[in-house]
């Protein structure tokens, strides 16, 4: 396995209001077109994906994802015009924010091990 | 509740090799001298500590913090000259980030909703 270099991850709000995994989530709707879709697309439990809808919903001046009447799990979402605001606001953040700190990056890589990174459980969600 | 205003917060490497978690608790380990006494004083659990510092001390080219030997719960521990570097590293591209990326931070905030953003469990923590 290579080396996982060091990549920027970017989380916003304490708590986290917009991070990698809720912006996953958001592009994964978008592009199924359903909660359970997107779930299922990337490799996450219906209910934790319902209620890190539910979350964002909240926390916004609007809701960010729109579902079907009925709210049956296959009812069909999409994302309101906040939602994509939002979804690509946060995407030019990380990458002026990766941009901006490239040589803090690069010297960082310097001091991790040459064996890759071993993964905990459940360590690659922001929102966990 | 003051509505909470996006801050930026780094993560490094995918899987995580050090984010706004593994910084305290290594704050936290010079600061009290001990696993134990770290865990205790960020509300985290002794096993959840100790797994954080063993995961640290794996994937850089040398451990971060050194147990003393014997290992007993309150042995005591302290960062190494590594252990020491990194955590001001991070601490400098935190600073770099957010100071880069300020407008947008704010940008951010006027998408936000205004009664504070609830928190789901284990939402502040990067490596949950």
């Amino acid at each position: 396995m290579a080396a996982a270099l060091p990549s920027i991850r970017v989380l916003l709000g304490t708590p986290i209001a917009m991070g990698p995994g809720k912006a996953r989530l958001l592009e994964a709707i978008r592009q199924q077109g359903s909660i359970s879709g997107a779930a299922r697309a990337i490799g996450m439990s219906y209910r934790r994906a319902w209620m890190m809808v539910d979350g964002m919903n909240r926390n916004f001046r609007k809701p960010l994802v729109e579902t079907a009447a009925g709210g049956r799990r296959g009812g069909g979402a999409m994302l309101t015009a906040l939602g994509g605001e939002v979804l690509s606001r946060y995407r030019r953040l990380e990458d002026k924010a990766a941009a901006c700190c490239r040589d803090e990056i690069e010297g960082f890589a310097s001091l991790l091990g040459d064996d890759g990174i071993p993964q905990l459980p459940g360590d690659w969600m922001d929102e966990d």
